[in-house]
């Protein structure tokens, strides 16, 4: 390994981490006492009117203990695989003998459909035997595995328990023993990415060199000529698994237009984008490959540049859930995949830890506050695949361009990827907060609790106190055993317009560096440290170049985008601008939508009584009527009454 | 026969009005010169790397002159028919032997492929006997049928010849064998509507009531329930023509969800809408039905008050080139299908021959200056389907929710219904600019020429000499034998700021009624009339429900809309904005473009300099550049270069 990024970065294990603060403990709990039973009882088909997932009973089948039909989706394993990665998060957070018993449970039918040769996948055994491995580019049997494989790491680290783990690298050798460039086997990858990250987290457990080499062979292998889905669709008689022909969208839809290296822009299918570009990331940072990083820092910036909506949204295309070219961010079309977000944030987190620096925790947070969260309900149990930045109802459902906007989350999907993702996202939180990098704690979110960590390899006991996300000020407290020398860096944030600080009440010295105020000294146990960071409304902008947003602003405070409903604001929201000089007025309202800071101001609103029948008539400056307008963030929408929504407001 | 809409309305014969005047003399030489030529050879498969039709090959097939398979759409007929319909325009116009002959060797074929029974229709002839009348709602053979009987009555009319007219007689006569209230009869009626105005131009030439009488029967039957076109499929066996699932799109799609007179709103294919609502209007003048009149003006108004471009284009969605809901007009998204405009034209001078309001040839011209001339190129030869009012063409090429927008015309297409309609149009303008009603000589267009016409059943010839549309003046001659009583009616255009009127050079004593100057006189053989009308560039503006163009404004010149092009304003033209109190400078320039005015102003560019790399952040106003812009008539962009094209701009 080159020296390039060390020290290593670690983030603390979830166990370390306790998440206590007003805003992040609902939704811990929800994910924990709604969200993981919920989808428990979607997986087992309990859940009336909720679109069936039977992927239980795939299992089930393929393990012999029942009769029946394959049903869903080829890749409807990998459902089950992340309903048990968020409960091994959770069981890391808070051990839970009950969910415990359910998890052992399903575990105990995933053993049992396993195949002797260790292949696992209950598509293909019950349904298609001779079609194992055959059609990479649509089948996902590698993504499913790779789902799997992540669950086992996060089951074992929470209980110790191996069965899940063993079951794994079982079908890791068989995988390996089918792939690889050795004659004889199969010189295939991924049609769509997910085992290349999930292999490192297993190398991570293991150590073990092979695991590691089979994600880099995965990887360097991509995107080679001749292309190996062209192969395999020749060899198993040009036949497809789709009726949507996947193969039209080009080799760009799987980041395979070109081996990995040579990419340099965001393209195709946001969620294999993202989770490729963080095994990328990934396997620079175990291998110290200085080339491979900085293509992924190409890859990132292409991203946060040029291809994502404020609300860290990407993937602004419905057709092949993609990218589109720079800057066409359309918002009423938007796609912004609530999985794909949570994708960014993998790739954010593995970016910072080779290279600290605030801009990559601006994105983490930002998608985090916004789509993410946007994607499931305030009480759990509904989501949104699809997170417009604009919404008119009538249009969604009479014109078919807006057909994949959803005016109401959904509560189950047939394509069911999002909420299991929300779901061990959520229940991993833990895992983003604080970074340790050497002798250096970086605090990336401000999320109130306790963790234990290990800078320069002592033990501290970090404690932080804020009523963040509403408020700017964080308190620290310090809890050593001796005194003991480290850096706090504390992120400042991009939407903050001053940040300062203090330690045990007096104004520190402290140095910036990368966009973390970085206080380095000998701490003494319960040293304080006071940081706040201003938090105005925002008038956002768009960079001139992205179309849609020319003459319109978006309002931010925090981490909050903000946006207008129509339960607030009346419909045609498109009416209302936003005078240039307007004042904002900001309130917490805790009853309120769960509690949240709404932002009150004298807008204007077209007079549309003044205009008459005419379509279009050569007309002077329009008349405007004073409206008060009410913005609430953006994560908030759809939880009332079915209406018009807009993030992008015009600006008079 | 009602009194109601007497005296009945006529507009000229065509060989009665010769258009003579530099603007539409190119236009009228083009079609015939070269549009009605280029699409013989297209049919017959002679253009290199166009679009191959094998429609000709079709009828020879059918007509056992030679062996092969259909080729094409279900559809692929009634190319040949519109084709010959306006070869039977340009004949009336301007007889040519060589293109009589040519059209008689068509029609040789044509008869040929008759069936013995009367059926025509080559698709089921070669392909599908047995399938006759079984799917109308996608099979076209009813329009095809139409199609082939507006040709007949053309070409009879221009030649007196009555083969084709024979041939579709027949086959009318089978048709009314198989549809009916009779019983065993079919209770069925087209999916695709254009018989309907077809039976009427018969029936106009024939007398024969059956032909008003199968009109009327394929109206009323529309939309009874149960619905035929699920009675058929279940009849067939549940079996589709089109991969697409056309039953999906529901039943407003071909505009049969309710029964005509219950239909409010327009909905549903654009195409087939505007034909069936000319029809209806159609019906309504012969037989003086009041009610179905009113209920074309609703639905005229809903067309032109909340569903209709700038730019006369109709039926925004793509999907389904149809209406969608109101005000829902997308620019760069927009489908405006040429044909939907020429049908608008269709649908606007049969309201006219019932109500001569100004308002009627208002959208008439304006879907004629714009949308329809747009489909063709400046030489004739290449056309566009799609018609948008914005185009990025990097996004054309990789945002599929864009792909039906093409940035360069094309030379044919695979469904090739548009560059017919053009021809058949312009082959036929003769019959738009007059129309007379009882002593009413009724000037709906402003063309350069001479016509025939005859107010109050006197003979009466009129010259019009004019600039128009570049110049609003035009001068009138009136030339008579006698001293003839009869009211000379000037459009007053919307366009207009205001007109003038003198009569022999005295200011003269005229009235105005439903947008109409109306100068009633005992008129001289030589008198002379001078009408002036302003026409000043225009800020149009759109309804304030119109979301797309809320604070844009487009420019219009008489019946032109303008654009900006990239080809004279660089790219990013979002980045462009007009402050309110530009001042524009219009020029006519007769080297560009054809001969075009162009409209100059000092704009304002966003200082895209000035932002940076970030795609967000809080920033106040955006600095601008000046620069001047250069506006061309929408009609005439993507003559250059491909490049960016807008017609709605920002305004400050």
């Amino acid at each position: 390994m080159k020296p390039l990024f060390t020290p290593k970065a670690a983030n603390p294990k979830l166990k370390d981490v306790k998440i206590d603060t007003p805003f992040w403990t609902h939704y811990t709990n929800l994910v924990r006492q709604t969200v993981i039973p919920y989808q428990y009882d979607v997986l087992h088909d309990r859940i009336p009117d909720a679109e069936k997932s039977h992927a239980i009973r795939n299992f089930r089948i393929a393990a012999g203990l029942e009769e029946g039909e394959f049903h869903g989706m080829v890749f409807q394993d990998s459902d089950v695989a992340k309903w048990l990665e968020a409960v091994g998060f959770s069981l890391q957070t808070r051990p839970d003998p009950e969910l415990e018993r359910l998890a052992d449970e399903v575990i105990d039918i995933i053993e049992k459909a396993q195949q002797p040769d260790g292949y696992l996948n209950t598509y293909f055994t019950i349904k298609e035997p001779e079609g194992r491995w055959t059609n990479l580019a649509e089948c996902h049997e590698l993504y499913c595995a790779g789902h799997m494989i992540e669950a086992a790491v996060a089951y074992y680290e929470a209980t110790g328990k191996r069965k899940l783990l063993d079951v794994v690298l079982k079908f890791v050798d068989h995988i390996d023993s089918v792939f690889g460039p050795e004659p004889g086997k199969l010189k295939g990858y991924p049609g769509h990415q997910e085992i290349e990250l999930a292999l490192i987290k297993l190398y991570r457990i293991t150590g073990d060199p092979k695991h590691l080499r089979l994600c880099k062979y995965f990887l360097e292998e991509r995107g080679k000529q001749p292309h190996y889905f062209d192969l395999e669709w020749e060899k198993r008689g040009r036949t497809n698994h789709f009726p949507e022909n996947i193969r039209s969208y080009g080799k760009e839809y799987a980041q395979s237009h070109l081996p990995v290296r040579e990419q340099t822009t965001a393209e195709g299918h946001a969620v294999r984008a993202v989770y490729m570009y963080s095994a990328m990331a990934d396997l620079a940072e175990e291998t110290g490959d200085a080339e491979l990083f900085d293509v992924c820092r190409k890859l990132w910036d292409n991203i946060v540049e040029r291809r994502m909506y404020i609300t860290g949204g990407i993937g602004s295309l419905a057709v092949g859930e993609r990218f589109s070219l720079d800057y066409d961010l359309p918002n009423a079309l938007a796609y912004a995949e609530t999985c794909a977000s949570v994708g960014l944030i993998f790739f954010a987190q593995r970016m910072l830890r080779i290279d600290p620096d605030s801009r990559y925790a601006d994105v983490m947070e930002r998608a985090l506050y916004n789509t993410v969260l946007s994607g499931m309900s305030l009480d759990g149990t509904r989501f949104f695949y699809v997170n417009p930045l604009e919404v008119w109802p009538e249009a969604c459902e009479r014109n078919a361009t807006r057909s994949h906007v959803k005016v109401t989350r959904q509560k189950w999907f047939t394509c069911a990827c999002c909420p299991p993702n929300v779901a061990r996202l959520l229940s991993s939180l833990g895992a983003y907060i604080y970074m340790v990098k050497g002798d250096t704690v970086y605090v990336n979110l401000f999320i109130g609790g306790e963790a234990e960590l290990q800078p320069g390899n002592r033990k501290v006991k970090l404690q932080q106190r804020t009523r963040f996300p509403w408020e700017g000020k964080v308190a620290f407290t310090v809890s050593v055993q001796e005194e003991t020398p480290f850096t706090l860096a504390l992120r400042i944030p991009d939407w903050s317009s001053g940040v300062r600080v203090a330690v045990n009440g007096q104004e520190a010295q402290a140095g910036r560096k990368n966009g973390y105020v970085m206080i380095s000294r000998l701490w003494r146990n319960g040293d304080q440290v006071e940081y706040e960071m201003e938090m105005p409304v925002l008038r956002m902008k768009a960079h001139p170049l992205v179309r849609e947003n020319a003459g319109k602003v978006a309002l931010q405070k925090g981490p909050f985008v903000y946006c207008l409903e129509e339960a607030d604001n009346g419909r045609n929201l498109h009416e209302l601008v936003l005078p240039r000089d307007a004042v904002f007025h900001s309130e917490f309202r805790a009853d309120f939508l769960g509690g949240v800071h709404v932002i009150t101001e004298e807008a204007l609103r077209v007079d549309e009584q003044a205009w008459g029948r005419e379509l279009y008539k050569p007309f002077g400056d329009p008349g405007f009527i004073r409206q008060k307008v009410t913005f609430i963030p953006y994560y908030a929408w759809a939880n009332r009454e079915p209406g018009e929504m807009t993030v992008w407001v015009r600006e008079i």
